[in-house]
């Protein structure tokens, strides 16, 4: 035989019981659900992370560079990762991020990377951002400050301050030898038919 | 016979010939030849600007990239030089002075350009701006500038703006994510006796 597990109690419990179920137990469902994607989202965030701050030890500790790691993550697969390679290579772009980026474009062959978030050890100085910027993703998740970084000898804060400042009043002497020519090419470029634009 | 021709025409014509070659002529000959010295620094420039526009134009015809061209030079010498090859490499990394950047230090095999000039056919844009920072040139020398790139289609006045902002301000959603294990390899790289700072 099977038994009764529920009973109202009263016609006010009954309607109560209705009410509930009719309009706040599905949006409850739906923010439970909601709630705990944001929770997984969060956990593969750490460790993606955590994988990005392991490849920073393994560069400092191999040699190849400062304590700097990156992972680029696609539909949740990683498409291309990479630590500083500043001094293995004599290359001072060869920052994490950039490693990162040229071999995650070199998986999709593209120069784009369409839907992808990058994960990096330390929040990128202005050469990495402007590369991210360039290579478009959807987010960037950063672990320690550029606070840290200068705190730990990586002056990144003053190539910020130098940016910001008008070409006339940075520290490294930059000058304009202007030639009609310069702008010629770029009349070429806008004039040219097959032309891709990036 | 030999014959004069000079002849001081009076006492006070003599003094002030005198005065003349004891004082002034010292400082004019100097004077023209600081002058002429410029004059032919000018005249490098100019030429090394024209090598840097004709690496641009050679990049956007054959279809490697927009039209940008860079040349690095140390004293006198190129030692390396490039143009853009975005979309040669499918690298969006792959701008004219991170090519010239990498060449010239792979020449050097030192992860600076000490003593070295930087020749650019365009205004550098903030990532190529901070890897000029990173590898710490002399001087940079540009032709168009970066509003003439804007006009072109390159959009890096907008990086410029996007870097200035505090990250929450920002288009591009950077997220910071922050653990502990991200400032332990910073503390890791301030105690490892072996480093090498760049």
């Amino acid at each position: 035989m099977v038994q009764r597990l529920w009973r109202y109690r009263s016609k006010a419990h009954k309607r109560i019981i209705y009410t509930f179920n009719a309009l706040i137990a599905p949006k409850a469902i739906f923010l439970l659900y909601f709630k705990l994607n944001i929770k997984e989202m969060q956990t593969q965030d750490q460790q993606y992370i955590k994988r990005a701050i392991a490849l920073a030890r393994k560069g400092m500790d191999s040699g190849a560079g400062g304590p700097f790691g990156c992972v680029i993550v696609k539909d949740g697969q990683v498409i291309g990762e990479g630590h500083n390679e500043v001094l293995l290579n004599n290359d001072p772009t060869a920052h994490a991020e950039i490693v990162a980026i040229r071999r995650a474009t070199q998986h999709l062959q593209s120069f784009q990377l369409n839907d992808c978030i990058v994960y990096t050890s330390c929040e990128p100085c202005p050469m990495c951002l402007g590369a991210i910027y360039w290579a478009r993703p959807l987010k960037v998740v950063y672990a320690a400050t550029k606070h840290d970084a200068a705190a730990a000898g990586f002056d990144d804060s003053f190539i910020y301050e130098e940016i910001e400042l008008p070409v006339a009043r940075r520290k490294l002497p930059i000058q304009q030898l202007s030639t009609e020519d310069a702008v010629e090419v770029f009349s070429e470029w806008k004039s040219k038919s097959d032309k891709k634009p990036y």
